[in-house]
């Protein structure tokens, strides 16, 4: 076995997820991930964990849903009681085909999901972490070679997250004390962006890829926060795959926090129907800035994208409970929609007036310029 | 997808687990069983049943176990609570290497065996039914080509299992209706059998693949008694495979219900530790008659081997609860260890005195011979 397989493994069950002797594990193993799950299930048995190993497998998915009738009984006994009794969730991603259910009608997909409510939550109350093996499928995704797409991703998951979490605990002290973020990009073969966007009284969160960090997700290392009042224009540079249609060139103008024009350079059909999902779909419901520098590409994978060193990320749609006062309801929405734009050249982020990142360098690096 | 692993799939939904509407099912898929695990979830969408699809992988356990210091905690909250919530166990056996787990010490494999008997008593509560995916790991234990292989199982599963069923309440009723079985065959090529067998006040199981039958393999295909007060000699000539030990050539003699004597051709130590396991292993436990003539040949896999047309088989130890009388309990034994003779020349079977079989035929067939 690759020892990246195993150290991988290390990761997700030690740092990630803080599984320790006599937790009830569910570990989850999609079509091709195989070996990753056989890695995760020595470490778990090295901590004394118990574990039911469930398979994820869309082709399973897809044949189940194709044959219901679509009049899904909610949150079965049996599933239910599985997640309710469970400590933590450990998902490990990895199938044949990306587009294995896209023959699956979305309303009956949309009626499964609605079905399994309870078990979803159930499900979110646990120490859940999702993560991908790298399969073929992926690589092909990703417009990869296989084994270079292995490194890619054991380059974004393999990290000292340690360190990488003091960093980005830099980056929240930031926000967290701030009232006003500004993101302006004055690249010549771009339309402009200039955006600034409320964020005071909201509470960012480092997500370091571990629970103990409310971080669900391996790779993860962005710092996000729950933006309002978001005013002026943004240009997205990177694609990305929405509902099997890909988005390019998004642009979008925000007026007193909601979205007042948009155009994009290719299926903004799509990017029309996100918008008019619900009143919370023109809101943004998250600022997302992206510090993992082991992703240095784009793979059209949001678990990667969005976490992407020198990029900033931004939501159209629901908030994170995590970033609001207690009590205080942020925006709503049914989507929850990221886009995403470089920030590497001619770029910089602002907060309450100062420069906190000028061209992907931070303003605790060295070669930074105020 | 070849049209039998439909047909398989639907033999198991409608005729072995009775599913229906709202049942909770748990789909249990080995490595190599993908492809029936599909054609399984479609029926059971199509049932209006609902699915948690768990993995049944040897390579998995494996390396939990080896990870595992061995100090199991009893019966984990999930796993028992997944169960005892479910209706129906489908288990779809396949994988990829039928020695996957012969290197977990054998102590560790019992503890942990042990530690989840209320999980083990929970899933035999529901309407379990188990089946295999015909792979090539198990087509090289069975020492056939793939296709080959394939062919075989399915002749042996895709069989009208009304009429089987049928067939076999007439054997049945022979044997709830009898006092004494005596089991003769004269081969000049193998030493003698003349084994009688009391079967007084016991209920035969027509095992016809079914729950409604009691019946809890696919394929199946046998009657089996818990016999008692056996006494004579029996030579068994189909060679199985025990603990990852061939036995061949295995001689019991019976006294008093009670093996006195035995030998065996290979791995007659293996043999020994079988018979000493406790006081209820030198006893018979079962006494079976296979019926299924789909099953033409032997292929070292129990769930075929036994149900095989033309053959009877003997367990030393453990009896089934069902031949029982209503709180009388049979013999006890931590070990159920089954063997097969085949019954197709100079052989028959005698209930109370009167020839049921002969040479492979019984007395309701053509050209049967009293």
């Amino acid at each position: 076995m690759d020892q990246r397989v195993r150290e991988h493994a290390q990761v997700l069950v030690d740092w990630s997820a803080r599984i320790g002797a006599g937790d009830d594990v569910v570990l989850s193993v999609a079509e091709d991930a195989h070996e990753l799950g056989v890695a995760v299930a020595e470490e778990l048995g090295e901590r004394g964990a118990n574990v039911v190993t469930t398979y994820g497998s869309d082709e399973i998915s897809r044949a189940f849903l194709r044959g219901h009738d679509g009049d899904f009984e909610a949150d079965p006994a049996h599933e239910l009681a599985l997640y309710e009794n469970a400590d933590s969730v450990l998902r490990l991603g990895g199938g044949r085909n990306t587009t294995a259910t896209t023959d699956v009608p979305s309303d009956k997909r949309q009626a499964y999901s609605k079905s399994r409510t309870g078990v979803r939550e159930a499900r979110m109350d646990t120490d859940w972490v999702s993560t991908v093996h790298p399969t073929r499928s992926l690589a092909q995704q990703a417009g990869m070679a296989y084994e270079e797409y292995q490194d890619f991703v054991y380059d974004a998951i393999l990290r000292d997250w340690e360190s990488l979490a003091n960093e980005m605990a830099r980056m929240k002290d930031v926000l967290d004390d701030a009232a006003e973020v500004r993101i302006v990009k004055e690249r010549e073969d771009q339309p402009p962006t200039d955006l600034t966007l409320a964020v005071d009284g909201r509470t960012a969160v480092n997500s370091a890829a571990s629970v103990d960090y409310d971080s669900h997700n391996l790779p993860s290392g962005e710092v996000f926060t729950a933006p309002y009042a978001t005013e002026g224009e943004v240009f997205f540079d990177v694609p990305m795959t929405i509902n099997a249609q890909e988005l390019r060139d998004v642009k979008l103008t925000f007026e007193d926090g909601e979205v007042v024009d948009f155009e994009a350079g290719q299926n903004e059909d799509e990017l029309a129907a996100i918008l008019d999902t619900d009143a919370g779909a023109r809101r943004l419901g998250e600022l997302g800035i992206g510090m993992n520098r082991g992703i240095d590409r784009f793979t059209d994978n949001i678990l990667f994208d969005e976490k992407m060193g020198d990029t900033i990320h931004l939501a159209v749609g629901r908030a994170y409970d995590a970033c609001l006062p207690e009590g205080e309801a942020g925006n709503d929405s049914a989507v929850h929609v990221d886009m995403i734009t470089d920030m590497s050249e001619d770029s910089r982020i602002e907060v309450d007036g100062e420069v906190v990142q000028r061209n992907g360098t931070f303003r605790w690096e060295d070669g930074f310029e105020a």
